[in-house]
């Protein structure tokens, strides 16, 4: 897989894999204006005429970008650490992708976009086999695509839902009083259950992602959202190996807090079906845990019979140096779901077979993700 | 545009649509094997290997299949009466969408992928203006694009947490409580409010527009959700003409309906911040309601100053044979949000610039869209 790393920072080291993957890449940056330049604020002008986002720094020059390099507007020529929010995998017109789409028949299945829950198409299987199931983290061999990540991330959530409310009925079918009290989202149809998550986490921005994001204010304030409970990420000593033993009270100390609240949770009458946390958080400021703070949990998980879903949406994908992040962990057996997006180029979850829904239309949206993407995807390995 | 009405369903009428856009369409459908054949039926068998999916019908010969007719793996020739879950606007395989990425600048486009929020291409404000706001419901100058339809619910339902709070804030900033307060989901900075939605609508499947959601008991069962409130949506008696009376008090039962529960819903401390309907309930089994009817809802929601949200995901894009079917409802002024995602082939909402968020990264995600979308769909204006 040609995922590039972005850690690589010096100058040598930068060109030394630029002249493999991206001849002609610009050799340094270069920037003559200031960011964003006078062309990037004009531009900022005229989109602020039909939409509220203060969020763009600046305005890209696309046909010229290049290799790790992204063009802004006013020509500046800027070295991209972050791969535009972690979802540009092999660099910026990459020759392979640009060839990507050189045939009918893929240009076909871009345009002949399908419900792939209804009606997908005759090569459907064999794509998610070639591309996605290859790529699957060791144990995990059922995969759905997805739009995005916060999508997976709710969808894996239902996985969770599905199984504990499955074990509480002993298997049995959805009686009168289930179907009827749903429709109205109330219990028993509906029930009151939670997903534990980790201060600093970021998991997405749909109402139960959202639920499970805690790493900065301005994305939650004024949205209800579920009352799901929030446990510490470990926050280590540094340099590591000179405060091992803290470090490891303070894994303790963390899982034994998810333990507590997982009884807590049981007791209030609101129940943990399942854990969500990412190998590395990013977006709540570059957090590492341990290999066995990360081991823990999975055998918290086993003790209480629930979900250890791993969100591998920011790392995923090779950034970390393995495809999947969690690999490093040397964990006893594969997560229960694993959901990824960004460099993935498709959204998605990888998952145990035993979490499989065993009805029709439980995980299932109009698309179900987007073959286009995968004819991408499939340049990159 | 070129949309096609799917309600053309006598041979002579599709015949002379067939001859001015799609010349070589198959005559009429031709059908030799059951549903799903012995084809299908293997390719199911091996996607059930790798994915829960018992909602496939039957697989599609994507490259085959082309204007009104879907050839599935069995070589039957299908009349598709539903455009692919309403989101083929224009036929399978049409020249239009087959010639749309013919220049490098359009695959640069599409490989290139941006992070609309942060790094927009130079061309994004154009393409929003050309494509989405030429488009756009009259009256709504506010365009942001999102990755499916319930992704566009949710931010839709954004825009009404955001509108109701500020006013109760007297726009004031927010303060330290509520910054504090959101990262673990408790008030004041996660507040408990509403959406008022109608029995039988279907609004998506994330958690908050799945709460809205009222079609299937298959879609909910098992999740948890938010007590939000439903009301009856109009069944009228027919033929409508010799019903009028009857159907008027329909119309008013429900209205006083919604009008006690916005009440109510105030009492208990759960503000409805907006309604959210569909101009035609579809997955709920076709269900229309009266120009009086939706032009009464929007008085109410002047009345109480919440957000009156018409969901067009479903019939957005033609259908109705008006772009936006909620044109034909005669309303004082438009509706304050409306939202679009299949037939559009991208997703995304208009609004009022009055909704307009006031800060940054409040309506955001990694990708805001997806510019390969309006690259397909610029081809139907």
């Amino acid at each position: 897989m040609m995922i590039r790393n972005a850690a690589y920072t010096t100058k040598s080291s930068l060109r030394m894999v630029s002249c493999r993957y991206f001849s002609g890449e610009p050799a340094c940056p270069s920037v003559t204006t200031p960011i964003p330049g006078p062309k990037s604020k004009a531009l900022m002008d005229d989109l602020n005429k039909i939409q509220s986002m203060d969020s763009v720094s600046f305005f890209v020059d696309y046909e010229k970008s290049y290799g790790n390099y992204i063009i802004d507007a006013d020509g500046n020529t800027i070295l991209d650490m972050f791969t535009n929010i972690s979802s540009i995998p092999i660099g910026y017109n990459h020759p392979a992708l640009l060839n990507a789409f050189n045939s009918e028949s893929k240009i076909k299945q871009l345009v002949n976009r399908p419900a792939l829950g209804v009606y997908p198409g005759v090569n459907w299987s064999q794509q998610l086999r070639d591309i996605l199931v290859s790529a699957a983290p060791k144990g995990l061999d059922q995969v759905t695509t997805m739009m995005c990540g916060s999508c997976s991330n709710e969808n894996a959530f239902k996985l969770m839902f599905f199984k504990y409310m499955d074990k509480q009925r002993g298997g049995r079918a959805f009686n009168d009083e289930e179907n009827e009290s749903c429709m109205v989202n109330l219990a028993p149809g509906t029930p009151n259950l939670a997903v534990l998550s980790f201060h600093g986490g970021f998991h997405g921005r749909t109402a139960a992602s959202l639920s499970c994001t805690h790493s900065k204010a301005i994305h939650k304030l004024d949205i209800p959202l579920f009352q799901w409970p929030a446990c510490d990420f470990p926050r280590y000593k540094y340099p590591l190996h000179e405060n091992e033993r803290e470090n490891r009270l303070e894994d303790d100390r963390c899982l034994a807090q998810v333990e507590e609240t997982i009884e807590a949770q049981e007791i209030k009458g609101v129940p943990v079906t399942g854990i969500i946390v990412e190998p590395i958080q990013c977006e709540g400021g570059d957090n590492i845990g341990s290999n066995y703070w990360f081991q823990q949990l999975q055998k918290i998980c086993s003790k209480y019979d629930i979900v250890y879903h791993i969100d591998e949406v920011q790392t995923g994908g090779g950034p970390s140096g393995k495809l999947w992040a969690h690999e490093w962990f040397e964990l006893d057996g594969p997560p229960d779901v694993v959901t990824f997006s960004k460099k993935m180029l498709t959204g998605g979850l990888y998952h145990k077979k035993e979490l499989r829904p065993k009805q029709g239309f439980r995980i299932f949206n109009t698309w179900v993700g987007d073959p286009g993407k995968l004819i991408l995807l499939e340049m990159l390995f």
